[in-house]
């Protein structure tokens, strides 16, 4: 069964009129019982790569995409230490109107050929209904943001596609309601959904937001959907990064996404959470270490 | 100059690349001081009820629309306690794809019908960049949800209208993240942008949200925009919200939004959260008494 | 009936085992029903001050006592503009054990005179157990900062003693978690305990913590407690006060405690939150023109 | 040098006046570089086991000691599987004065024989200044609750002793602020402080906690005590704990205090949060398997 999984199905109750509603309800549950021993996890698909499965993924790449030449090196340098996915913004969700809003079109473009010359695959976030049309025959899978996990316009649209989604949970949303919002995709047929951990907003302002290791361990029990985690948006602070990286491992979930830049003194967005080559190559160095005891190969 | 005023302009340092930004610079900032004593505050016209100026203005009715008959008595209701403006919900911005999703652009129509016979303006929530155009030659105002408050792409478009947009907080935004979220409606040309504080996320369950309300005062110190508060989300708890009506009110904000249904025991949505008939009465009552002596008539 | 009436007793399941606890089961609640209509509300009597009554109550007074000049300067601006009680710290509860902790029990005596020579009752914070005995035959009342609301062995102590107790919520207490710390205090025989609400940590940072309001009216409803608002403490800032305290006195709670310094500028503990004469002076005459419709008069 | 080696001292400038302080300001900072390169990071010795040197130390045992029987049990249980140190509570800090407080001083006998008997050091809460000297001459270390971090008076006591003390963090302190509670421990000329995050208060409250595994990296960065972590009350959620506890291993921490009951369901306190025997030899396994690649041996 290719759908969510999710436990709590008895609080569904307000369901009388259902007029813009078009998903079956006796498609949404699987009859599994709540917990760790989910026997039949979906597996996910970018291109060639399995998520959700026995390997442990590693998605890397630059917060933005700045330039032909930036993408292009950076794509290099995430596939020289085993990266398997490249990711960057071509579309960004900014703060403020009046900074760099991204490359648009152009840089998933420039970002297409970058991931092309190292054999992998790409993924880059989606911002508005409107630009997926024009992104989904050139990328592997959509990113949908922290931001916009609660944009269910958006979210529908991306079930009505046949590229998976790489759903980050909002950075004040529960468990619960970042499961409903994978099922705002799954309802329109797509079932290949990876759930990323990104940090939530707590009073905590040492780090830019919480890591939230046990709710991402908590999710992937509650769901079969692969659950990665995001430590570059969680802390913001590089340094921190291997740490919790080799702790992602540890804790039994299926991926990584981080943020590398060639050289990020000149990074044009959130230059100062991305790892340098330095420490992503030291962090893949302990990945690989760690695997060996965990069962869960990166290669 | 019809511009948000913010007061951190000078935040704004990485704006090296622009493809994507089509503001001109000099427009975006007032040249005011910072704090309370911005003399020429916006004017938003919701029809003809003014929010920012003299009045204390008072949005009120049901989470949604449900029914012909369910929307006429509400707006009576509303209209007959001396509310200035009709609030309903056609599109609604639910966290499970399995509940009721509101009644969409028929709903729309009814609340305009509802709103006319009571010789009423009247706001509904938007949820998609694709129905702002259907939307846009019946609502007298657009209402931006909490959940959608960083979907920059609904901004952008909702800045290429003419009419007002009530921008609500997302319930984990700073208020420097709020007050540029009203930039980004703002430079497409569209200043009539009103404030709304409907609670933030914090460990504190039982009420539903934080009400904010020295952010939303701050807010107000900060830009030159109306800002008014929505106690019914921020709470959940109908027997709080006349207390915060008033407090409301006596801070000195712009005004009030409310959920009133006719028989809240039968809602469809958030049925626990609106005011009855007689809190509704008894609020009203209580905010014409402050009104003598704040010098915020509310007729 | 004295006791806190809180209206979540059926919880308390876990009362096997009880060998420390010395309080009889059948005086802690109230007979009473859950919600506003508490009828017998619990009178505090600060020397002939009452809180809980039909006065809305004021306490004023600088963060720390500093010297004997600025203690009697501060306690001649707070009573010169209405102010009942006189509030200052002796004893500080800081972050940091390397900035100023107070003048201690001198400076309890220094305040002890300085509000005789207004006729003013007098409050002040204890920090630990083994102060009280020195303290209990100077101050008119006892303040438990937010930081020891969870300090058992503290509140235990003070519930021996026949001083009225001012108990602030912790910066991260459930209103339930509140509510029965006035229990430790209430359980020892003392019933005379008002509730101060004085902000609590999120992830909003522009203002220093996020004033509760609809938690303190929440808190009246549930006790029969007095309940007051700090909001020197839960802001951090001035410009904000008299607002926040206008809006406290018309969402219907008992009373305000505020920062006021005769010079903020000078002030060696929390300078910035201070309000200065002017803006205290401006803030009384708002409250007794609120009063005139309220029907909670400050004299 | 045997202090905490903060590395914001630059903020200390209020000190004008320092009546009640009598901290050499000249012993209180090292003059080490902020960051992971602190050299000589403190040894703390609980009896004969080393924290903050190679072996990554297990603390564990019981929430509550409930009766002779249990506690032996308990401690059986524990050793048998490897944990270094016996935790339980005898003294406990309780939301509400109507639950079990714990047995007192005869649960911190009870609990000494049953360490002597497994040959393990024992750590114990302590809630009241007045409990030290009691207890000081039985326990090999005190444990401050997170309730207490901010008990500034029971801290500079337990800095004139000379028992380690392991110091939770406040479940909403920053982490300066936690490093500087650990300083009113220090300046007493008590320099054996282990840190310990357990869980920061966050609005996600599908687990108990948030547990702030990057906030433990980031304060054993910034200062040379030892960190460590308690992924029960973090989480209060068995089925979660293996996972955390092989992530605070992976992410280099120096420990690990964990909830065991011999029988969990009938536990007098926080029974559903205790690891089962089975969970708990699980988990231990697990860290053994991670030790063999990490190089921080158990044993």
């Amino acid at each position: 069964m290719q759908i969510a999984g999710l436990s709590f199905t008895t609080t569904h109750t307000d369901t009388a009129l259902r007029s813009n509603t078009s998903a079956p309800a006796e498609r949404r549950i699987t009859p599994t019982t709540k917990g760790p021993d989910i026997l039949a996890r979906t597996r996910v698909y970018i291109r060639d790569i399995e998520l959700g499965g026995n390997r442990f993924v590693v998605i890397a790449g630059p917060c933005a995409i700045e330039s032909e030449t930036q993408i292009h090196d950076a794509a290099a340098l995430v596939a020289a230490h085993g990266a398997h996915i490249l990711r960057g913004g071509a579309f960004k969700a900014r703060t403020s109107p009046y900074t760099f809003q991204g490359l648009g079109l152009d840089g998933v473009k420039l970002m297409r050929e970058a991931a092309d010359r190292q054999h992998m695959p790409m993924i880059t976030e989606v911002l508005s209904e409107r630009d997926i049309e024009g992104m989904v025959d050139i990328v592997d899978a959509f990113q949908v943001g922290s931001r916009n996990m609660d944009n269910t316009a958006l979210l529908k649209e991306l079930g009505q596609t046949k590229k998976p989604v790489l759903l980050k949970r909002g950075f004040a949303a529960t468990i619960k309601e970042w499961l409903l919002a994978a099922e705002y995709i799954i309802v329109g047929g797509n079932d290949q959904v990876v759930l990323c951990e990104r940090g939530i907003r707590t009073f905590s302002n040492e780090t830019r937001f919480t890591l939230d290791l046990a709710g991402a361990v908590l999710a992937r029990q509650q769901t079969h959907l692969p659950v990665i985690v995001d430590p570059s948006h969680a802390t913001g602070n590089p340094s921190l990064i291997p740490a919790l990286a080799a702790a992602t491992m540890a804790a039994g979930l299926d991926g990584l996404m981080v943020e590398v830049h060639p050289d990020p003194t000149v990074a044009l967005s959130d230059a100062d959470q991305a790892l340098s080559p330095e420490l992503y190559r030291g962090m893949m160095e302990q990945l690989h270490l760690l695997a060996t005891v965990m069962g869960r190969p990166l290669t």
